[in-house]
């Protein structure tokens, strides 16, 4: 496996050359309007001063920082506001090959295609660990597969694309497993906001110095864009402190800083965005998995309800997902969905589908009609 | 040596912590207005439809690179948008230790510090040049330090500090060494704008397969928070075809891509801008310059009048420019200046002054008031 924008790039393309209306259900790009926040804190930006065009410190603007501190209740200085969840990722797993003594890095199998990419181009060995028959990954699993080789355990909560959350005690297990073997719990938590179960637990609440977090406002503000994410680190102050003084300097090093007009932007919608407006978030994906799930129900598919984020992973009576009967359900269905392939050997045979369109009723009777 | 920051913030720190007043010449923003058209793109960008605020394809906005290639005068393919000039230099570095065999960096002595910090950082052999009298590196010192160990020499034209600028000939010569030592010439061009001897010519010239050159628009608009710069990699049908695929690759799995209502502004200041701004930018340098060196000339410093850029290297006769003395120079002239030191072994003794501030004429004749 590579990485995953060729493979979303081909299906995308595909749907789009297709004769007929296609509902897109490949991408996983919000379609939903920013808060308004956003949009003020820009057109306030358009009108400032000279200075404040200029770098803002590399760490991130102070007052973006410190909310993110806020929300996480964390110590400001473990904050680093990175170009994206991704950039945040790349500083945690290389920080972690770096730091760590062995040279493995564990992922959930089905994967997200980013990290088993990132993994192959640092040279890391990439040990996949099957989820379990409800798409969760169970600390048992990864404890069999850890072994003193391993220097980072990436987790996703909510999963893509399996739409598991992982609650404390799970949390509480990934990290101590990464304790014992000298490892880093790299956890990417940037579907916190999409919780429909109510048992989302940071994996910084177990307080562990093996442990970043990985978050950003792509998803939760639909500004992936942007390019606004960033990591929190363990103190510098602990016994794994230098963690955090690498990636500052591998991000000083890559990219200076981050793009000041999108942190000013996302800090004055942090500062204004009423719960309301999440909550309105959460509700509609809400909605549409019941939508979607219901046909599935009808046709007979093999699904998982996701526990959270925006994807729905399902196997269909003798169609298995492959490219050749995705691009069938594209021209003859007018559905498009990704190959569970494209996610490693756990997703064959699935198709995965991104809710993140007003149009997943229509989906859903087409779904009903292509299978009946 | 580390890395610039640390080094250039303890300075600006002292000097904003002096009871008296300060000009401050020791950072490189730009004081001056960004043109209108990053200003009306912001305000554009702020109303545009909820798919605008989604990911950019990750080499860049296809219109911006447009631009960017019809100015260089290359095929768009091989024009990556990144997040600045930073993160260009670092695809093209490190693009370089993957792809030839040698593991040296050859870099410019008195050095932009970020180099040597990434060199060092990426576990490189770095390899030292010191530059002529007159701030130049000269091409046989090169080829004499060059060897099949070498894998990437960078050049800055206009270079920081030194303010010199290399013409075609030395710019062919540079990238034949790297040709003859199966290395890659690294050109960093962002001060191209600032040419006041009429002399700067593009790397891209040479139509050599082992020249990347690397540029942006912080300093020519004004925009060092926007982080909106760009590499342009040889052709991928070239004998170093690969160089373009790695570094695409390298910058998906680092940061996804270059965030979008900066990269939406400087397209729409690229449409807009009138040649007038960039040679009002130029002639309003070329006044500064005027103004220091007459005041440097006055208290007999020896230094070199810059081609380009806005960085003036200066020895004051018994005052070399240590951090002390440095210090000193805020505290009793109320001018701050950055050690030479902090570029290296052939900076030591000199001070540089950055030339983005209104306030040229009053460190002139504190200068003067100084060194009387």
């Amino acid at each position: 496996m590579d990485y995953e924008e060729p493979q979303f790039f081909r299906v995308i393309q595909y749907a789009r050359r297709a004769d007929r209306d296609v509902v897109d259900m490949v991408s996983g790009s919000p379609d939903w309007d920013p808060p308004a926040g956003v949009r003020d804190g820009l057109r306030d930006y358009a009108e400032a001063d000279a200075a404040q065009f200029q770098y803002a410190p590399s760490e991130g603007l102070r007052r973006l920082r410190e909310r993110i501190a806020a929300r996480r209740d964390v110590a400001v200085d473990r904050v680093i506001v990175t170009n994206g969840t991704g950039e945040a990722n790349h500083l945690a797993m290389t920080g972690g090959l770096d730091h760590f003594p062995g040279e493995e890095i564990v992922l959930t199998d089905p994967v997200y295609p980013y990290y088993a990419g990132r993994a192959n181009f640092l040279g890391a060995e990439t040990t996949l660990v099957p989820v379990d028959d409800s798409g969760h990954l169970r600390p048992a699993a990864v404890r069999a597969a850890a072994s003193d080789e391993t220097a980072v355990i990436v987790v996703n909560t909510p999963n893509n694309p399996t739409g598991a959350i992982y609650g404390a005690d799970a949390m509480a297990e990934f990290a101590a497993i990464a304790e014992e073997h000298d490892a880093l719990l790299v956890s990417d938590e940037v579907y916190d906001h999409f919780d429909y179960a109510g048992r989302f637990s940071s994996a910084l609440r177990t307080d562990s110095p093996n442990v970043v977090a990985t978050n950003g406002f792509s998803k939760t503000m639909a500004i992936t864009g942007f390019r606004i994410g960033y990591a929190v680190f363990p103190s510098a102050e602990g016994p794994t402190g230098d963690l955090l003084e690498r990636a500052r300097t591998r991000h000083m090093l890559t990219n200076i800083t981050t793009s000041r007009p999108a942190q000013y932007a996302v800090e004055r919608a942090l500062a204004t965005t009423p719960p309301d407006y999440y909550a309105r978030c959460r509700d509609r994906l809400a909605d549409r998995v019941d939508r979607l799930c219901g046909a599935l129900d009808d046709v007979g598919a093999e699904y998982t309800r996701p526990e959270g984020g925006f994807y729905v992973m399902a196997r269909f009576p003798d169609f298995p997902g492959t490219f050749e009967n995705v691009y069938e359900l594209i021209d003859e269905g007018g559905v498009a969905g990704m190959p569970g392939e494209a996610f490693g050997s756990a997703g064959a045979g699935a198709i995965r589908f991104a809710l993140v369109t007003p149009r997943v009723e229509t989906a859903a009777e087409r779904l009903r009609q292509f299978f009946a």
